[in-house]
C-alpha cells in the first residue's frame, strides 16, 4: 500500500552531451558571485575546469574558487567553505564533481548565514535551515550517490568518527543540474564500479522493505534490471556511450525520492558503510559492497518473501521446484555474483578494516528501524565479522 | 540510448487518505480570488465539494464557480471560463476533477489575459502563453490522464471535429496536485476500467518505439507491471485501497514526462483516439482501447524485437521454442486478454462509429511519426475497418 506522502522534487536536469550548453542560460538567473566547489583536481586533467570556466567568464561571473573538497567531506572543510561563501557573499554555489562535491556545497549553502555550528544543527540535529540560504547548481562528473537531484549531504566529523548525512528539504535540492555521460569516462574503473553499486544499494535500501503492494517498488525493480544490464556492458567497454548515459540516469532516479514514496525503507547498508568510511576514509560505494553480502544473508530470514520476488523479477531465477528461501537465498548470490562481475569488493579487510576496529565501527552506525529486521549493536558485529 | 533531453517537473504532489489535509496551506501562498472548476456534478453527489469548499472557506477565499466541464471540455467552454477568470482577476484555478477538468483549467490559465483566440494560438499553432498566467492547483477525482502532473491540455473543437492536445511548458503544470484514492472510490466501474486502460496507453506509447536500449523503458516496464498486478486486484474488489493507490500513482508517474525521457514515443493511438472522440463524444479511456488491437497488430511487424520483449518483460511470457514474431504477437494477445479481463471496448463500433464513419475520422486524424511505422491515411482506414 502506498502510504501518505508528499512528492515534490523542482530540480531542473539537462541531460546528454550537449548538457553543458544549458549552463550559460542558467547562470543568468543569478547574481554575479559564483562560489565554484570542486575536488582534487582531476577536473582540471580531464579539461571540464576549463569548460565550466569558460562558461562562466562568457556570463560574465565573479568566480571564488572552493577547491579540495575531499571524497568524504569534513565538517571542518565545510566551515572554511561556508566562511568563504559569506565573505564574499556569493550569489550561487556551483559544485562541479560527483556527489561528494555536491553534498558539501548543499552544507555550504546551509551554514554561510547560519549562526548556529553546522554539525550540530544540521547533522546532529538534523534541523532545517532558519538562516538565508545560497542556490545550489551541480555540473557531475560522477554517478552514484543522486545528490544532484535530491537533499542528501553527507558529511564527516573525523574527530569524533561520525559520518552522518542530512536530508534537506527540496528547497535545498540544487536549483539545476548538468548531466553529460561523457563527463564520466575519465573515471578509474574502480571509481566507476563503486559508483554502479552505490546505486544498487540505494535502490535495495528502498525496496528490501516492506511486506505490502506497491508502485514505488516496480519501479525500482525497473531500475535495478536497466543498471544490471548497462553496468554489463560500461564494465567490458567503459566508453559505451549508451550504457554510461542509462547508469548515470539510473543513479539519478534511483535516489531523487520517487522510489521510496509511499512505503518503508531500510537504510542500514549504508550506516553500517558510513561508520567504516568514518573509520577508513574508504569510498563510499566499496564500504556498502563489502558489507552487503553478509548484511542481507543475516537479515533474508526476516524477509524471504521479498528477497524471493528480488531473485524472480530482478535477476529472473525460475522458481520453480524451489521453496521461497532457495529462491530468496539465490537472489543474494546472483547479487553478489553480478558485484564480482563489475568488480567492487566483497569484505571489509579489502577496505583497511581490521578485527579490532568491528567494536568502535559497531557501536558508531546509527541504527534506523525501516528493515526487515532492527539490527543490535551485537547483531552489527556479526555482520562485520562475517564481512572481514 | 538517451539522447539530450532537459527534465523538469516541480509539481508538488499529496498524496494519500489525509490528502486533502495539506489544500488549506496550499491555498494560502495565493490572493483571495479562486475560480473553482468541476464537471457535471459528481462531486456533489459524493461529497467532495463540500469538502473542498469548507477548505476554501477556511482559508478565507472568494470562490467563483465555473461548473460543467464537459468530458471532452470544448473550446467554446474554454472561452467562456477564460472571460470567468479574467472578469474576476481570479488569483488560483483550482480544477476539482479528473483529466479532462485538469486540462481545461491550464488552457483557462493561458487563455484569461490572452488576448488571441485560444484555439488558434495554443491547440492549431501550439505556441506557448505570452500574457500573464493563472496559477492552476488541482483535486483529483478520476485517475487516467496524469494531467495532474504534467502540461497537458486536451481541448474538442465540435465545429471543425478537432480534438486537439497541447503539452505546455513546466511553468503551466499544476502547482500542486491533492491525490486521495478514495475520491476515485465512486467512480462507476466502465469508467475505472477506461482510467486503466488510458495509463496502460501511455506506457505503451512511450514504450513501443525505438530500437535502442534506454533506462525510461525499464521504468515503463516496472509502471506496467504494477498496473497489470493492481488492475487485476481492483477489477475484483474496486474499494481495495491498496491497488487503487497503486494505480492512482502509476497513473500520475506513466505521463509526467518521466517515461519519454530521452527516447522516441509514438502517440498514433491517442491521435487515432482523439480523432475518434471528435466524432463521437466517446470516452476517451474507451476511444484508445477500441482501436489499440488493430493498430498494435499493423505495427508489429516493424518492431517485432520491442513486441518480444514487451511479452517477456511485462507479460512474463516464456521464451523458449517461440521466433520472435510468435513472442510477440503473444505479447499482444496478452494485452488484449488484460482489456477483456478490465472490461474495456475492444471495437470501435461499440462507441458509435460507423463504417461511413470512417474516412472522415481518418482524415482527420494527426499523424505522428515517432512509431514503428509512419502511417499513411489509408493504414488509418484499415485500421479503423479492422477495429469495427
Amino acid at each position: 500500500m502506498l502510504g501518505n506522502f508528499t512528492f515534490y522534487n523542482p530540480v531542473k536536469l539537462h541531460f546528454g552531451k550537449d548538457a553543458l550548453n544549458f549552463l550559460h542560460g542558467e547562470l543568468l538567473q543569478y547574481g554575479p558571485r559564483v562560489l565554484l566547489c570542486y575536488g582534487g583536481g582531476s577536473i582540471k586533467r580531464n579539461g571540464i575546469y576549463d569548460k565550466v570556466m569558460q562558461v562562466l567568464r562568457d556570463a560574465g561571473k565573479t568566480v571564488v574558487e572552493d577547491p579540495g573538497v575531499m571524497p568524504n567531506p569534513t565538517i571542518g572543510k565545510l566551515r572554511e567553505g561556508a566562511r568563504l561563501a559569506r565573505e564574499n557573499d556569493v550569489d550561487l554555489i556551483l559544485a562541479v564533481g560527483g556527489g561528494s562535491v555536491i553534498d558539501y556545497a548543499k552544507g555550504v549553502s546551509a551554514s554561510a548565514w547560519c549562526e548556529e555550528d553546522p554539525w550540530q544543527k544540521y547533522y546532529l540535529r538534523q534541523e532545517e535551515p532558519s538562516c538565508r540560504t545560497i542556490p545550489v547548481g551541480s555540473v557531475l562528473t560522477m554517478v552514484g550517490t543522486g545528490s544532484e537531484m535530491n537533499g542528501g549531504s553527507v558529511i564527516t566529523n573525523p574527530e569524533t568518527h561520525q559520518k552522518i548525512g542530512k536530508v534537506f528539504q527540496p528547497g535545498m535540492m540544487p536549483r539545476f543540474s548538468i548531466l553529460n555521460p561523457e563527463f564520466t569516462f575519465s573515471l578509474p574503473k574502480w571509481q566507476m564500479a563503486a559508483g554502479m553499486f552505490d546505486i544498487m544499494s540505494h535502490l535495495l535500501e528502498q525496496y528490501l522493505s516492506g511486506t505490502d503492494d506497491n508502485t514505488s517498488d516496480y519501479i525500482g525493480e525497473g531500475l535495478m534490471r536497466s543498471l544490471v544490464h548497462a553496468s554489463r556492458i560500461a564494465s567490458a567497454n567503459p566508453l559505451d556511450y549508451e550504457a554510461r548515459s542509462n547508469i548515470m540516469w539510473t543513479a539519478t532516479m534511483a535516489l531523487n525520492t520517487m522510489t521510496k514514496m509511499g512505503k518503508s525503507q531500510d537504510w542500514m547498508v549504508h550506516m553500517i558503510g558510513q561508520s567504516i568510511g568514518a573509520f577508513t576514509n574508504a569510498t563510499h560505494g566499496m564500504t556498502l559492497s563489502a558489507v552487503s553480502g553478509a548484511y542481507y544473508r543475516h537479515i533474508l530470514p526476516y524477509g524471504v518473501e521479498k528477497f524471493a520476488r528480488f531473485a524472480r523479477n530482478v535477476w529472473e531465477i525460475r522458481p520453480e521446484g524451489k521453496t521461497q528461501e532457495e529462491l530468496a537465498l539465490q537472489g543474494i548470490e546472483a547479487l553478489e555474483s553480478w558485484m564480482d562481475e563489475i568488480g567492487v569488493v566483497r569484505h571489509i579487510s579489502e577496505i583497511g578494516v581490521t578485527e579490532e576496529m568491528i567494536g568502535d565501527i559497531a557501536a558508531n552506525a546509527i541504527i534506523t528501524t525501516g528493515g526487515y529486521k532492527t539490527l543490535s549493536t551485537d547483531d552489527i558485529v556479526k555482520i562485520l565479522h562475517d564481512s572481514l
